[in-house]
């Protein structure tokens, strides 16, 4: 694939502008053989237009056979090769609860955990409390003072919390102290590199102090603590594409993603009605906009195929609406497949659809899978579909004379 | 993509050959919704044939979205990887006109251009001064002399011109002294990197001797330069895929092309009727001719549909002359897609044709855009046509055991 460093030397100024709908696990399977999948069941007159008017074709997220999560997923489709440009897990839980990480923030994915008199783990979840008692417990581990840093424990689901310590020369490099599996203690908190000892320190005097105050607080009498990570220094979207770029979605995770690449981010609303009014009022002020919309993925994940079918009808309704805002380019497709035969995300490549008014037409008349695989835009990687939809926009010179 | 080395350590002896013809800028788009595309338009009985007989895809150039000039386009067909093998922008202008570079020679691309009384730009073109006048300027400026090098001064078109400086130690990491825009003066020449600093001093030598011979010339009373380069140390073509190979075409660029990969060229002639009978006298010498024929670009360049259409058509005509040469593989495909629709290169994969005793066949039975997309080739990087070619004139070993 070509380097963002070449795409942002080929900028073209022009005044176009780019919508890019991700319906969140799009991708879907049969229930039964040769039966439909979920966008093939579903009855989308508008988004079968744009794509017999536009191309469609499948992107790979990864790696063929990889399953991504919500990140890579969306990274991919940001035109970052997901490979190269990996969210640490601790990062990826700020972002999903909403925290606003900063540059010299170092955050680690917590669990509440239960430990034996002998300090070794018997529940790795805590009996997944509830995050209301996690809560608590957050607050609780806040009173820790760790010298020179400021810390900040927010419960984020059952027995899972986020750690933030901010403040100077915090590092990467700090040790897991989640075994992965029941009957020995937590591990010690070792720094994987010199570099790393001083935050190494200050970590395990959290750890330490955890202990003291959970100890009487069974289940919940211990942390678990892995995926330190600082957020990174990636080349921002705005300035690789080009694009003066806002996500509008109704998850911290979607907007916490796209914020990490540099884009404004806005709170889509609570309902799909609302998603796209805001869409619509923040629409004149940039060039390039993501739209997340969380149903399809949740309805898969819970093996609903007829949910995920109506899901996308109802978003199908709407597809007039983004019409009418007259983008120049309209890339409608999800971040990877979550198949509701598989209650989970999945590896499968993803449908697409590119409309424009420079497509080169194929002879696809509708959106589904089928169709794509048909598509005039073939099988193509994830990170492929930013710099089509920049040509597609007459925002990118040529390459060489 | 596999590496060139690889495919070098395959070659087998065979006494097979290969015509690659290349229609510049062959892909395109249609002019109304649901039209055919130029070569869809066109009448190709003989390439139909050879479509139907064979395989057919589509070639990215470069990377998805990215639009190719010939350069890169050129340098894919031939099996380079166009991201990692870039010709620098003086090379190419040398290429241009058939500027015979040799290993030790700096070339660079010139503009006359117009300052005004305080040495700001005024014109980066100096009003698209006729060729002549350029020819009579770069005959003044050859005059120059530099310690240590020759230098040649040669016009290109209007205000392009060619400099080239020949010597011993002559380096690449010259600044480019063309600021891109009016109301500053040209940017000084400096050095990148402290091995520049000889060849940056005689380049600023250049400048300041051009300034003061070209005083009362105005518009033309400057000079811009950009894109040292020397030519570039390559695996050379011949080598690595054990092909004596030669070049027939029209234009002196992609002659140079091939000859920047080591192949022998000749110069086609005026008419596509020439060029046919050249490829035929010098075909006995050779495993591997590239037959390059400009004038579908020219017309998709010009936005005339009718035009592309009728030197396809041409072309088609002759093509029972490349037959009749009994190749062992016909390729048949373009650099890049210059549709007419968009009076300029495009992004739009290529469509291609590959005949051969050992292709398996697909279901295709013409050679268009939308048959390609059906076709058995599928959508394939550029670069992996040369080793398909290889593979089915028979001369590729077995990779591994």
């Amino acid at each position: 694939m070509v380097e963002l460093e070449v795409i942002r030397g080929l900028l073209a100024p022009a005044e176009t502008k780019i919508l890019l709908l991700v319906l969140d696990g799009l991708g879907g399977l049969p229930v039964e053989p040769g039966g439909p999948t979920e966008l093939e069941a579903a009855k989308t007159p508008n988004l079968d237009r744009l794509a017999a008017e536009g191309i469609v074709g499948l992107h790979q997220p990864v790696s063929p056979g990889i399953t991504p999560g919500s990140g890579p997923g969306h990274i991919g489709l940001f035109g970052y090769d997901a490979l190269r440009y990996q969210i640490g897990r601790g990062v990826l839980e700020a972002l999903g609860v909403g925290f606003d990480l900063q540059g010299n923030d170092l955050a680690a994915r917590g669990n509440f955990c239960t430990v034996d008199a002998g300090g070794k783990i018997t529940d790795r979840r805590a009996g997944r409390i509830p995050t209301e008692t996690a809560r608590e417990l957050c607050a609780e581990l806040q009173e820790i003072e760790l010298p020179g840093v400021e810390m900040f424990v927010e419960a984020v689901k059952e027995h899972r919390f986020l750690l933030v310590l901010r403040g100077e020369n915090l590092t990467e490099g700090v040790s897991d102290t989640d075994p992965g599996h029941l009957g020995d203690p937590p591990l010690p908190v070792t720094a994987e590199t010199a570099a790393a000892e001083a935050t190494a320190s200050l970590v395990r005097r959290f750890v330490e102090a955890a202990r003291a105050r959970l100890a009487d607080h069974s289940p919940a009498n211990m942390v678990l603590l892995r995926g330190f990570a600082r957020r990174p220094d990636w080349p921002e979207f705005p300035q690789v594409f080009g694009l003066r770029s806002v996500a509008v979605a109704q998850y911290p995770m979607y907007r916490g993603v796209a914020k990490l690449v540099g884009m404004d981010a806005v709170e889509g609303g609570a309902s799909l009605e609302e998603l796209f009014k805001t869409l619509a009022r923040v629409w004149p002020r940039y060039d390039f906009a993501f739209v997340h919309v969380k149903e399809p993925d949740k309805a898969g994940e819970d093996g609903d195929f007829g949910k995920k079918v109506a899901v996308i009808e109802e978003v199908d309704r709407l597809i007039p609406r983004l019409v009418d805002l007259r983008p120049d380019v309209i890339l409608v497709t999800g971040d990877h497949s979550t198949p509701a035969a598989l209650r989970s995300h999945s590896w499968h490549p993803v449908p697409f659809l590119l409309w424009a008014k420079t497509v080169r037409p194929d002879e696809v008349e509708g959106f589904g899978e089928r169709w794509c695989l048909r598509g005039g835009a073939g099988l193509c990687r994830s990170e492929a579909l930013m710099p089509l939809a920049l040509a597609h926009a007459g925002r990118l010179a040529k390459f060489g004379a």
